[in-house]
């Protein structure tokens, strides 16, 4: 039984894919729409191999003013959209903020005025807890809770601030619009889920699915994958002089399918509840210091790597950490397994998929999949 | 001599057109680019009377991607935008923020991308005061210093804030790259000033330019004004329970010919001293409330004016009072002319061309102007 119609924007990138499979294992049917710049279609097959369930997809890029409305005239029975879709890296927005406001910014305003038009219901919005910018400018406020003041440091964290307003200026007034009409069923139904995420770490446990980023990758664990395999010769630790227990930044590294399953339940909620428009941090409330990764991804390979300290990167700052506590009430939702694990489905993915998405996976995994 | 070229968007509109003829009184070549979806084409005749000099004129909608390459395309002269284009009615921006969002952030992401191609330099953006949102809730804010941490409680409010961001981040990173280029003199080059305005007011005392809103104007001076000239029966005042001195919410009203000419402060102080980008407030630094205006109004008129007591709107707040301390030292701009001086011109304007731009003003104001 089909529980329901779901778009996911950005569906074959990393958090998109493994959330259209969480959405396909719990019986939803899945639209993904992407523009493949900095993603492979293989991972489609992927997801089919994993759930038994293939994803329609369209190719459309978000910038495009008319391809949402094909993708929903084609689908009528879309009305949740999952939307990952946005241009992603920190230190490239400082240097293209341009390219930032138009893919995310023009992009999310395309996606919205779709939705409007096609009368599509429900946005969970793939946020970024770089929305809160430096907590600890803010008394009390490590581990950060969804109250905590809002007050990005880069451009890419402007562009998820801009977006997250304009979700909630466009349901608020989806919703006063219907009940001022005098038709309060129709208001309740347009809800809006702001996801602040911290930091997704490692792979489907199967080992043919994980992050596969074109081009050189720009987070932690994904660097340090490729100097495991040897493709680099040791990471940069950006900034030794934090006021952090050994010096490093602090983040909370959350394993990609307690993540994705975080959207799922963050969808399922707005469906059953009707809240409007809501954020809720998706984290485990466990800060990791940029050291501890090292050792820890160290560990699940089996050797130490190579590491080297380099200044800090302007619009970083000390502490992401998180306070899912209200996730965990509302929704329900908690994180279930570890960084030990993360770092385990990491390795298992990154040592059998050295050219990610590009070559098939080794027999042997296909293998157990079947069983 | 010409100083320098100008585009001005909205340049058709209330503060864009008395900006543009600033600009032309100061010397400076200026091309209006407007859509002329709430304004006349007629004010650039009106321009010309008053300057003797005629603005260049392109019919431009700031969502057309490739609309002002057109502009700047045809004169490549210009080195700095005046950007004024844009939905600005608070209230609309509650029931349809998608098209506020479309217009004002969309439009001036276009803009930016344009500027970027045909490297124009400077830019001074039309923002507002609405950016601060309620000064009253941070201590020791009122009147508003630019410091005043910035908060809009409506989408309005929201798009312009998001719109000095990718300005602020614009601005920045053409500085950055420059700079990381080895090119010094090109880093200096990019500006841009946030001009955040307080309520703008009055008329040209000549009698033929003044506001002319197409539909139903959303501001107090010119809802009096139609009362005064019987096209409405009175007027609204939206609550009268604020925590004022008599009870009505306070703004800070400018003489538009104080605020255009502190347009023409900002752009030369960008050109001449490349502050990067630089937050000013353009206001009295003196409140009104809306029973004073009232009978200010009234006072210009000859006869009290009706209005009637109606609830708060959504996202207004109590106080909007600039502290104008930083433009006084930085721009070596000021205030000139009185809030009686703003209704007594506000009313010549408004009995000499009760349809506004589309009639001729009184044959007495023309001739009166050729002296």
């Amino acid at each position: 039984m089909v529980v329901g119609s779901v778009l996911v924007t950005g569906g074959t990138g990393y958090i998109g894919s493994f959330t259209a499979l969480a959405l396909l294992e719990a019986d939803y049917k899945v639209v993904i729409a992407d523009n493949l710049f900095n993603s492979s279609p293989e991972v489609i097959n992927r997801i089919e191999l994993i759930s038994g369930k293939r994803p329609d997809f369209f190719q459309v890029d978000i910038t495009d003013s008319t391809g949402f409305d094909k993708v929903f005239a084609a689908h009528p029975d879309i009305d949740s959209v999952i939307h990952f879709a946005a241009l992603k890296a920190v230190g490239e927005s400082g240097e293209k903020p341009l390219d930032y406001y138009h893919v995310n910014v023009y992009g999310s305003i395309n996606l919205l005025r779709s939705m409007q038009k096609h009368n599509v219901y429900n946005i969970v919005f793939s946020s970024s807890a770089t929305v809160y910018g430096d907590a600890t400018r803010v008394p009390n406020m490590i581990p950060i809770p969804e109250e905590c003041p809002l007050g990005p440091t880069n451009p890419y964290g402007n562009t998820k601030f801009a977006v997250e307003t304009a979700i909630t200026d466009f349901i608020n007034a989806q919703r006063n619009n219907a009940t001022k009409a005098g038709n309060a069923d129709e208001a309740e139904k347009w809800n809006g889920a702001l996801l602040r995420y911290f930091n997704p770490a490692g792979a489907h446990p199967s080992g043919i699915m994980g992050e596969d980023p074109q081009g050189v990758p720009y987070n932690l664990l994904p660097l340090l994958a490729q100097v495991a395999t040897g493709k680099r010769e040791k990471i940069l630790v950006f900034g030794d002089d934090y006021a952090s227990r050994d010096g490093t930044a602090i983040r909370d590294y959350i394993h990609i399918l307690d993540l994705s399953n975080g959207h799922l339940r963050a969808l399922n909620y707005l469906r059953a509840n009707h809240p409007g428009v809501r954020a809720w941090n998706l984290g485990t409330g466990r800060g990791s210091t940029v050291y501890e990764m090292v050792k820890a991804f160290s560990t699940a390979v089996g050797r130490d790597l190579p590491y080297e300290v380099a200044p800090r990167r302007a619009g970083d700052v000390l502490d992401l950490t998180s306070n899912p506590t209200r996730a965990g009430k509302e929704l329900g939702w908690k994180t279930e397994r570890t960084l030990e694990q993360a770092c385990e489905d990491l390795w298992l993915w990154t040592k059998n998929n050295p050219q990610g998405y590009r070559q098939q996976p080794p027999a042997e995994l296909l293998a157990a999949l079947k069983k």
